[in-house]
């Protein structure tokens, strides 16, 4: 709000400012005394009616012209009277409009944008910035934002000719016009549109903002359990969750990808569900949760530069098509590490912000000069065993705190998921019980959303899932009779899979007392179907480790990859690949993920020399009865 | 229609009913002595005037009135009398109208929606079940359905706000409204929409349940030739007519999913173009058929878990963003046999109707209980030389009875694709004949349908697919043509093929006569182009059965499968396969198909074992002149 | 303009011509003596009232009355008189209205559809043929062209029924109706609409064609630099501009398909941007350059079935759906080879018209019968140094010179990306030099574009391109900064994948002296990654030959192709492959490509027998020091 009234602004002669009134602005906006810019509307004997708004026009009586008029004609008047009736009379100014700054003026009915519903047929003017430019075949769509709400205005130069050009996105403007239902929502036919600078701007942007920070601010919520160690990272949660409101307040688009497993969903799901909630609350269009959120699994453990390019590109035609801005990136149990890096790089050539909420081994120096935010246990002296889908469900409830009693059972899943070895889990799994899902519901839901995520490839299913995780799911019986579909088909895939393949485990003792066995995942195990070599080897080690005790190590092998997974052994296989790197020639070794468990790449006749080098590693190894394969990632 | 009128209501003084008029309703609907629910339009000196609906209005007399009344509040008069000039006297009746169970009375004036593209304008009421709700930006758009069509209705509450709440899909629902032209097709204005229950929901539905079976009631046909084996089919067939025609009147998308083999588009593009025509009868819009009817050709020879996944995934999509039901399955020259069971498992979480119209080899049992119908001859003890194709051209005609002339020369095309021995082929022959197509020209079309459907890979491709096949084109000329190159194109490749083929073709003479035929066609013949490894290794086969005679076998093989083929000899491949799985240790065997023809699935390191004691097999199988390759499956 | 007037036909009183004016014409359109078709509007006691057009009606009095008459009746009327005051007087003829042949009246007031906008509210008439016609849920939309413009006319016979069904794609017809602002830009409420047909069909024709043939006659420009080889090819270069100018014009799609490389795309985005500013020109609606062009790469170097039958069923599904034609395609980069025959026959069918603009070794005869227009160097005895990018940057220009500043630097780029040994180049990079682009920033734009191109796989991301090549970027930091990410992260990926590859080169001396090396590009290269098998050879016979110095050969292999690249050898390799399918019984050779650089295919079975016969042939090539891989072509 400028607030300065035209009276005060008039009383020094030498320099006057001239005022001109928006269409809405009534005399309530004026004052007598101070000058105006008039247009001619009538031009009689006795003198001409002149225009200063909509609602404000009087007579400038012919003794008060200095010049000769033309109806559309332009001057500057005093105002000099405003009479008990309600007539006002004016007096020709000897002033050049076209060499006048003018000021507008600002009517005193300045209203919130929140509020527009209920002033359908007014004539109203808002102040805020605007979010985005649509450019139609008809008017040009800019979308307004105050601290309230937001409204598209429909300004109309020519058609699919761009209105007010000097207007850009992020600009403060004043909008005055009329409030018309748009299929329903409301909607401003612009009469004008100042775009403000200087004080005027820095006044509004500044009164904006503050009330945008304080509706971004997350919800003060209580963590679902007590839990020392978790709150190191509420800190890091609630700068997520700001931002990602933030982003919903500025009509930006938010973008998530994450890892395509049962942590993965379990974070991402909860987090989809509470922003398209806000979304739903700030935005009047019912599309707006489908236009300004998306969320993909990403197929490999990092960001790889076909989806990123992929995603660019359809972030750039939305913003050339629809005026969109580019969306904001928010990586998922996933993002934290070196193999992210290329993707930002060519996120970071298009100012595309990035968040990150991980519990993967991070690389904080290479990723974070790329992250606006980074919530990850290990940045705080924690591990893995706070997974994703914790921390997550935590960060959906700052977003909705509404969608709490949804959430209970979800933690304990993602732990699950992940075998996380956390102290927590028993309270979770406690949490989850109060909420109706014993442990075996668990574990069952754990197995239909690997099975249901590998059908669904890489898309993102978002009604499947949300059925087997019981997210916003108004069908229990329907969830039940899911997960119980889903899951005993997966451990029948499995028990089918296994039964294939051990007869061809190649087993061997090492010296260092482990035992090592071996499957080739390509030769003796059902290609393309579920489960793929990632799970199959994981099962496979599973019941090794039972049947023998530890210490135990799993390799399952393809043409170009190996999945490792160990337990009872002090493996280092970031440091492993880091040493067949230099060792081996013209191997293309890669990859790496965690101490015991992981993957590794490598060219298809470089596999023997690999394997081999890889075996004598591991048969120089420490044993270490702590370090088990709890954390999987299926390639 | 709740035919009692207010008069007869009112005539118990003691427990007296209060009618609560539509605002359609005239002074027709109302009778003396009758209580109504009446608001307040104007305080006068002398009493207030009160409106029972639009058109039912007048004075209660100071002197007749017990409270005090301002406007808009509501009151229980009685309808003391309607005078000669229409004047009306009512009685303030001492009733609080918050506690009175109150009535809704049905206008006289209810229309027929088939009817109301002549009424745009008027203000109508129509009576029916609700078979669509799409929340828009604004109003909520409510699909009313009667025995004559079906209508939307725009109920306006707050934009993007559902309006009444209370009303779910399928309910029964009066809706009163103005008739507009939306997009120039009717579409009703809600003024007031009531929920029926009890007998009046009883009543309407059953009318509507009567007019719509007799709607869903297929056509009576002729079949095209007589064949007294086909007659036992008949019965199914009409069933799923019905079953399909009953979808349409729904408003419920059909889902087909076929065989993508000749005799598979035989049978599913007839059924496209009756259903189409049948949407486009019921529903106004335009776009009707394309949101209602979506067909897509199967990768393999079955329902897979990965396809399913994908088409529940979009389903729900639709059924969450657009208010469309989930639809139902039609499976068309698949989905008899086991291999089906887990995605109808998938389907029946969701209570997704299964249809199936196939002639491979059943089995009922594993089947039966997710299905509504199905249709195949084995289960009226005939087999699969009555093809797919055969019957839904049948199907079709009963659906819409008006495509028959531009059918005639499909089975036999169908018949040909499947190289059907039925005694009725000859009969088809010349039914295709008689239109115009020779021999010739439906060998070529056979090919060209094949060849089409390779580089459409699983699109659906209904135009090309239809200019080959002559369905729904208006350009003989261009159908000509079209197969013409198509075929011929084919007919090249494969030659091409089998030229670099043949020379490393193995062939052995087995001990019980057989010749052996065996190709690497991973090895030796061209990758990702036509003919597939499936086509490749028939049309191998049928070279060598005519040079040597029988008995023959093929197989074609491949990493992880084999194709087979054979003639003359009494194999049993689905018994083969059994056995396979139980004697190799770890082979991962599956598949099957038909008794000597089908294709089995191998994890690739067991296949030099599984091959051996595949031929082992083979070599023990008695000869059998009378056994054909004669139904192909091309994986 | 049919420009008789009525009274000039009207003078023969014994075969009188009767005309229907429209409903738009005015009093000046009419004329004393001449017969009129009237409808009656109004009976009263001394005569009838009738209309000739909305504008045009009068009194017939009843002294001058032949019949008895109702309202809506038609009669045939002679206009008697004009008087002063403008009231006409008319008598009644004896002629039955439906047995006469009527013309129909032009008004004068015929307007040029290039300037509706201006007349949002005005009845007018225009003239001119119907280049799209698209059925709605509501109205008919026929759109419109004379020689000034299109615009969409809404006719409405009833909701989804086919308006003025004897109006087909093409017809002329004249429209009269209101202007209204559809979505901001003008359409036509019909009023009526008359198809013309014999002289003044002919008449209209000639002069929206004359218009149209001067509207897309392209721009007269001059070459970016004086260059005598490439002057052989603007004549052909320019009826390529023409005819993508008349598509346009004609409201006729255009799909470009082109190589999926460096130059390919330096050609095909140019055309892009050129035609889609062009679009915008012609076409009100701001969507239509994305509904009239679309651009894809091709996976392979020629027009694979595979995209053919995808594409033409787009083609059927928007000609169906939307009323479109069937578009024109426009192979760029590509198309200049038999290869593409097979495609070419398929579009044949629906008479797509084809462009080809090339500079790989053409097969005239075998294309020439199927295409519109061919430039390529070779036919005019220039070769591939001319590059299909240096043609394009010429031929965008002619049809949009306004973007000639943004290209300069275009045709060096395309010439790098390609490695032309062009005398040209110099002045190329002089130009590009000139506007800003050093050597070593034009290499990296072609090392980026190649990485985007990759990871883009086969989507367009014109977005992502244009910003890499600085066309139509705004953004000149954002163009560098790309450009400096992509071209360093594509040297390092392809700096690892040598370093990989080059310990399992196996190199040796052919008797000839030349140097072979060979690359097992399946086992001793990264998969699915950047640099692919194609690019991975050629960097790595780049450094073989900077190594050795001529002459040199390199193989990259796989399991069913091969990679060649040579310099200073005189190869053939379009002999040598028809040689090897004749000599090696079984081995499925194709392929071929330039004489010294190029690909084939086999079947994986026969690898070892192909590459020996194929080193033979190398050992007997003759070496030529001139003879260079320039020209890459990348499987």
């Amino acid at each position: 709000m400028t607030s300065s009234t035209a009276g005060e602004a008039g009383t020094d002669p030498t320099d006057r400012v001239v005022y001109d009134l928006a269409p809405g602005c009534t005399l309530d906006d004026a004052e007598e005394g101070a000058l105006y810019l008039a247009t001619v509307n009538g031009v009689v004997e006795y003198g001409v009616f002149v225009d200063l708004s909509k609602h404000v026009s009087g007579l400038v009586h012919e003794s008060n012209l200095d010049g000769e008029y033309a109806v559309g004609d332009e001057l500057i008047v005093e105002l000099v009277e405003i009479r008990e009736n309600g007539d006002i009379g004016f007096e020709d100014v000897d002033l050049d409009p076209d060499s006048t700054d003018r000021t507008a003026v600002i009517p005193d009915d300045d209203v919130d944008i929140g509020g527009l519903s209920g002033r359908i047929g007014e004539t109203v003017s808002v102040e805020g910035d605007v979010v985005q430019i649509k450019q139609t075949a008809g008017p040009t769509i800019l979308s307004i934002r105050d601290g309230t709400g937001i409204v598209p205005a429909a300004a109309f130069e020519a058609a699919g000719v761009r209105a007010y050009p000097e207007v850009d996105l992020d600009d403060v403007v004043r909008v005055t016009g009329t409030v018309e239902a748009h299929e329903g929502a409301p909607q401003l036919e612009v009469d004008q549109l100042t775009r403000f600078d200087g004080a005027a701007e820095r006044e509004v942007r500044a009164s904006v903002d503050a009330e945008l920070r304080a509706r971004a601010e997350p919800a003060e919520t209580e963590p679902l359990i007590e839990w020392p160690a978790f709150e190191t990272l509420r800190e890091d949660l609630e700068d997520i969750a700001r931002r990602l409101r933030t982003a919903v307040l500025d009509s930006r688009p938010i973008r998530v990808r994450h890892h395509a497993d049962g942590d993965g969903m379990c974070a991402a799901l909860p987090v989809q569900l509470a922003v398209e909630n806000f979304i739903a609350e700030v935005h009047a269009d019912p599309d707006a949760p489908r236009h300004l959120f998306k969320r993909s699994p990403s197929k490999a453990p990092f960001y790889e530069m076909e989806d990123v390019t992929r995603d660019l590109n359809f972030a750039l035609e939305d913003e050339e098509r629809h005026g969109q801005r580019l969306p904001l990136l928010f990586m998922v149990d996933n993002g934290s590490t070196e193999e992210d890096v290329p993707a930002y790089r060519a996120l970071d050539q298009y100012d595309v912000p990035i968040l990150v909420a991980d519990h993967h081994h991070p690389d904080p120096d290479a990723v974070a000069p790329f992250l606006e935010a980074h919530a990850n246990p290990y940045l705080h002296g924690e591990d893995y065993r706070i997974t994703t889908g914790m921390m997550c469900v935590e960060l959906a409830r700052m977003i909705d705190p509404s969608i709490t009693d949804d959430l209970e059972h979800v933690p304990a899943v993602a732990g699950l998921a992940d075998r996380s070895k956390a102290d927590a889990m028993d309270e979770y799994l406690d949490l989850a019980a109060e909420a109706g899902y014993e442990k075996d519901d668990l574990d069952d839901i754990v197995e239909a959303l690997d099975y249901a995520a590998h059908w669904l490839r890489y898309q993102s299913g978002p009604n499947l899932i949300n059925d087997a995780l019981n997210l916003d799911c108004d069908d229990e019986a329907r969830h039940r009779e899911l997960v119980d579909f889903l899951s005993s088909r997966a451990r029948r895939d499995v028990e089918e899979q296994l039964a294939d393949a051990e007869p061809h485990v190649e087993h061997e003792q090492l010296d260092n007392g482990t035992h090592l066995y071996r499957l080739d995942v390509e030769n003796h195990a059902r290609r393309f179907t579920y489960p793929a070599p990632g799970k199959t080897t994981g099962e496979l080690h599973d019941r090794k480790v039972t049947e023998t005790g530890d210490p135990v190590i799993t390799i399952g092998y393809g043409p170009d990859f190996a999945v490792l997974r160990s337990d009872g052994v002090r493996l280092d296989i970031p440091n492993m690949v880091s040493e067949l790197q230099t060792e081996i020639e013209g191997a293309g070794v890669s990859g790496g993920g965690h101490l015991v468990v992981g993957s590794i790449k490598f060219v298809p006749g470089m596999r023997e020399s690999v394997l081999e080098a890889l075996v004598e590693k591991m048969e120089a190894a420490e044993l270490d009865e702590e370090l088990r394969s709890t954390l999987l990632r299926d390639d």
